[in-house]
């Protein structure tokens, strides 16, 4: 195995989850560089003692691994496959782990256009949030070859806790973050709907709060996002538009594959409804917000 | 506090909870008579050491405590204020525990007419299913006056290992019951949705199973019940029919208070189409059944 400072690592994209994974290697002693369209993100990079690019081409010039995640299939094939993409730049013979949440074909196509420039590919989705990506602890779920998570294993060691290696072929990765986000999503919209609905029967949500978590009804997301609603906090840890885009992506698949998803569909809209009341870019949560502002609620940070 | 010996408990309805809750009071020594619509039912209580009544009066005659755990507000009317009613039979002064999920406005209702009956009553809705019933490890989410529950807590602490003292006032326990069967509901709607997904992807859905039940996606009820869909065991743990009359209430009482429920509502049609096919006396995962008969996937017991 190579030792962290054999190995040059780019990452692309530089957002809270990105940024993480930059710091996490430059502690353990990678040689890493960025890029990122935000020149302050770069210049927060360069701070800690990474290099910056000025397109992807230029930051992953002669890198070994290069990090995508940046944040959809778009963004991705832009990155690594446009113009100024990594793909073509980076050293012969590397490895490009793809984080972005996509539809499993686009990462099926991705990898086959990664081997015809020389690469490896693992179709490598990340879970976690920003606190645990820059503790070095994410969750990644992914495919591709044996051979190629055994090259990259420092890399994935460093900025992950928890790697499940799920399959040989890209997309099997993608699938499985995509039933993640379905779950993920329709348990935020479930917890914003059900935590509304106990506050219009007058109910003590904060005593809710502690009697749902310890019954049948609680889900990761009621347990982690309900907090936000009750302290009236709605600075983005994760925004309504990610879920827009990921639910999106289900929709979508689904109608492709011709297969129902009524309950995701549902979810969709809920996040669309929030979105068009101008929450875009705030917490998730904020679904709850929407609803209070349909309802007239005094939820926390509302009252009017 | 009074000796179990010096009290007697009647139990109207002795499906899997009520007559869980029996056997657990006949084991702590308690005098336990009961009454079933089903003569079977009665017939294991005798066989167990209870007595049985040819109607609610009858069993409830001179009973200090009387749980009611039918299955809607419409039984537990019967059962407590219909000619043959609980209420006015049992020994005066007594204490009725209100066990079914109903609508608040239904306890409130009761709470009153028990009253008006020369009894207390506790809102007492149950959480925690067959086996913890039988065990005598249930969850209790009550309101009522904080002497009532002192006086019964021989009985609570026999059948229960969780008692929420929600409030003074009847209607807050089924409140808080209603939004835990609105989030149970949706979770497990969306686990069948999210994992027969998953199937049509071609995923391994048992390694989808162990992924996201270490994930963000995991809810209290994915972790349970996707094990039923994993087996191919629709043996009813919980019937559909329960979430088609709790989400039910839900909707009702959506449209009753102009309160938007778009996720609940959805996940009822869900369970309702289930019911249409024909599943409603089987487990609650046969939504997954249900989207698997429509869209041809080969789940694990119906293969074709």
């Amino acid at each position: 195995m190579q030792k962290s400072a054999d190995m040059s690592v780019c990452v692309i994209g530089l957002g809270s989850m990105g940024f993480g994974m930059a710091a996490s290697l430059l502690r353990a002693g990678f040689s890493v560089t960025g890029y990122d369209l935000n020149a302050d993100a770069m210049a927060r990079l360069v701070a800690l003692g990474g290099k910056a690019g000025q397109n992807p081409a230029e930051a992953a010039s002669g890198a070994n691994v290069v990090l995508c995640v940046v944040v959809n299939a778009t963004q991705t094939e832009s990155a690594l496959f446009g113009p100024d993409g990594a793909a073509s730049a980076m050293a012969q013979g590397g490895v490009i782990l793809s984080c972005a949440t996509m539809p499993p074909d686009a990462a099926r196509d991705f990898a086959a256009r990664a081997e015809k420039a020389g690469q490896d590919y693992l179709d490598a989705p990340i879970s976690g949030g920003a606190v645990r990506a820059a503790a070095g602890e994410l969750t990644i779920m992914a495919s591709g070859k044996a051979a190629v998570f055994t090259r990259v294993r420092p890399v994935l060691d460093c900025i992950a806790t928890k790697v499940y290696e799920l399959g040989e072929e890209a997309g099997v990765g993608a699938a499985f973050k995509i039933v993640n986000q379905l779950l993920a999503g329709v348990h935020i919209a479930a917890a914003c709907e059900a935590i509304t609905f106990a506050k219009a029967m007058d109910l003590d949500i904060a005593k809710v709060y502690e009697v749902i978590t310890a019954s049948a009804g609680n889900s990761w997301m009621f347990e982690n996002r309900v907090p936000h609603i009750l302290e009236g906090d709605y600075s983005p840890r994760s925004a309504v538009d990610i879920f827009t885009k990921d639910l999106g992506i289900i929709s979508d698949m689904g109608r492709g594959m011709k297969f129902p998803t009524p309950i995701a569909s549902m979810a969709l809209q809920m996040f669309v409804m929030t979105a068009a009341a101008g929450m875009g870019r705030d917490d998730d949560a904020s679904v709850a917000r929407m609803i209070a502002g349909l309802a007239g609620l005094d939820l926390p940070g509302l009252e009017r």
